[in-house]
């Protein structure tokens, strides 16, 4: 089978190597599609060469069949396609107040342990989630963003007669808008990049530009002057933790799904003032992946608009090196099977 | 009868002046005892000199007897026991989304309009809460500051097995502790100023000084690793900001109490790591000064300690004058008889 490798220093490798036999609870997969997460771009980058062991194969937004069970396993049967839901949780304490997928002990797969950009892939049986017969095996490896954005709008209580504001028209940003325009909620993309801003568009969004327009007022003006009830801050960027607290109306929420790796300036006044609630999100959970995989397989969504390239497996080194030179795309699927 | 006036420049006159006579929809009391509040320090400071119309009656944390009452007013007899909620929400719209507490255009009656340092004051009968007969009307002068305290706990749904950490042991944050402890949770005070550390303590509290004491380690191992469910932000310092995200565990509740007048840098990445949620909290609704009468009548909790001076009306400009001498007291209050 072919398997690749980070290597460190921004080189990846394509191997042969055996198949593995899967252990007594281990299931292995058949992998489909591996969609290139932001994550990967950074381990790439060296930024987290403290965390990964080199060489490691990544990845972790998947989609694929049941090749082998293990001893153990007996919900799974060969050929049934299946996605991973990559969070070891093994160690989970009592400390974690049940919260397992946040559990300080959380190891997280293709990242501490091997990824999936490789044809065969074995996991523990616990990570899968079936998916059904007629299910698009493209589509289902947006499955592992798309549960981001179901958890966050589960988490931010998003009500159909509410306004919704995204700040940051990225994959992760369109797919939060998605989920929110599901709910029946009136959704806002907020984006600075024109191509990102013409996708947007094209994906039927209410689209805006902070840059050529006044944000605040159009937000204002589109609810009647209640302004936003939610804002998911996805841009990751000061401006946007600047203006989330102006955006937000009366009792609204904030869900910050950006990562900020240093303290920010933030509005607590505002925080005061209007009784604004601050809400981290964090992967997500099993039920967001049922929703995930709910909607992937009803295919209602603009998804397939979501992948911008597809390349095989061996490819691995020229798809990390164009994403740094197309800053304007969205995902890009790996076939593993190719 | 006698008024207080603030003239702005730090200085207050008393004044005698007529009795007026309530109009349809108000109630005259006959004033009690009125503390001091934070606000009304800030105000003698001169720091909301442009929000306040000088001269002008403050104060707003009070307790009194109805007096008379006006032509459409049926639910108050002259008489009977009082407090004011001093929240004028009469201009509420639509866009407050029906939090009329913290509307636009909401008015804080002993500071946008005048308040009760003065024998009789006049209010809408819209304001007033009934007290039993049996309150004491020098503890009901806490009920305005203690329904800020059940209004914390209340938007932190902290419950009877957490544990909640509260960073500042001021009045606001003794009274926060108070209501916390009542609920049955386990409660830890952080304070630096060894005065009130030793109040805290004679209070029968669990108190901790950052200073001396690894606060982090400290929680941590009386919540056998959990770390707070709830922190209670009461300090206003950067030092707190700083803390209040370590020591919240997996899921926890931040509570913003403390008013900060510039954005201040936070730690968005414990928020997105352990999912915590940032709540902001201002002023109280009518359940909550519901809750606070029901535990000042019931007098179970050491309400009485929180009260370190009470002075004569005539006094106010020395009252003042001392609060800045004497940053270790608690609650002074004003007899309004006197």
């Amino acid at each position: 089978m072919r398997a690749t490798q980070y290597e460190g220093n921004k080189t990846f490798s394509v191997i042969t190597k055996e198949k593995l036999t899967p252990k007594n609870d281990e299931v292995r997969i058949k992998v489909a599609f591996v969609g290139v997460c932001g994550t990967d771009v950074h381990i790439y980058h060296g930024m987290m060469d403290k965390r990964v062991n080199t060489p490691i194969t990544i990845g972790h937004e998947m989609s694929g069949t049941v090749d082998a069970v293990g001893e153990n396993v007996t919900d799974f049967s060969v050929g049934e396609k299946v996605v991973v839901r990559p969070l070891d949780d093994r160690k989970v304490k009592a400390s974690d107040k049940g919260f397992s997928h946040i559990c300080e002990e959380l190891k997280f797969i293709g990242i501490d342990s091997p990824g999936a950009m490789q044809q065969y892939w074995n996991v523990p049986a616990f990570t899968l989630h079936k998916l059904k017969e007629n299910t698009d095996l493209k589509l289902a490896a947006l499955i592992e963003p798309l549960s981001v954005a179901t958890h966050d709008v589960r988490l931010s209580e998003l009500k159909s007669n509410e306004t919704a504001v995204v700040l940051g028209g990225g994959p992760i940003g369109l797919l939060v808008a998605m989920v929110a325009k599901e709910t029946g909620a009136q959704v806002i993309i907020s984006e600075v990049n024109p191509k990102r801003i013409e996708k947007a568009k094209a994906l039927g969004f209410d689209v805006v530009s902070p840059v050529d327009t006044d944000l605040v007022a159009y937000v204002k003006e589109k609810t009647e002057g209640r302004l936003a009830d939610v804002v998911f801050e996805v841009a990751g960027v000061q401006p946007a933790l600047d203006i989330m607290t102006e955006l937000a109306g009366i009792r609204s929420r904030i869900v910050v799904v950006a990562i900020h790796g240093e303290p920010k300036p933030v509005n607590l006044f505002k925080f005061f003032w209007k009784e604004l609630k601050m809400i981290g999100a964090r992967v997500y959970e099993k039920e967001d992946y049922e929703k995930a995989i709910q909607l992937i397989t009803a295919n209602e969504l603009p998804f397939e608009e979501m992948i911008t390239d597809v390349h095989p497996l061996s490819n691995i080194q020229q798809v990390f090196e164009n994403i740094d030179n197309n800053p304007d795309g969205l995902k890009v699927l790996m076939d593993c099977q190719l």
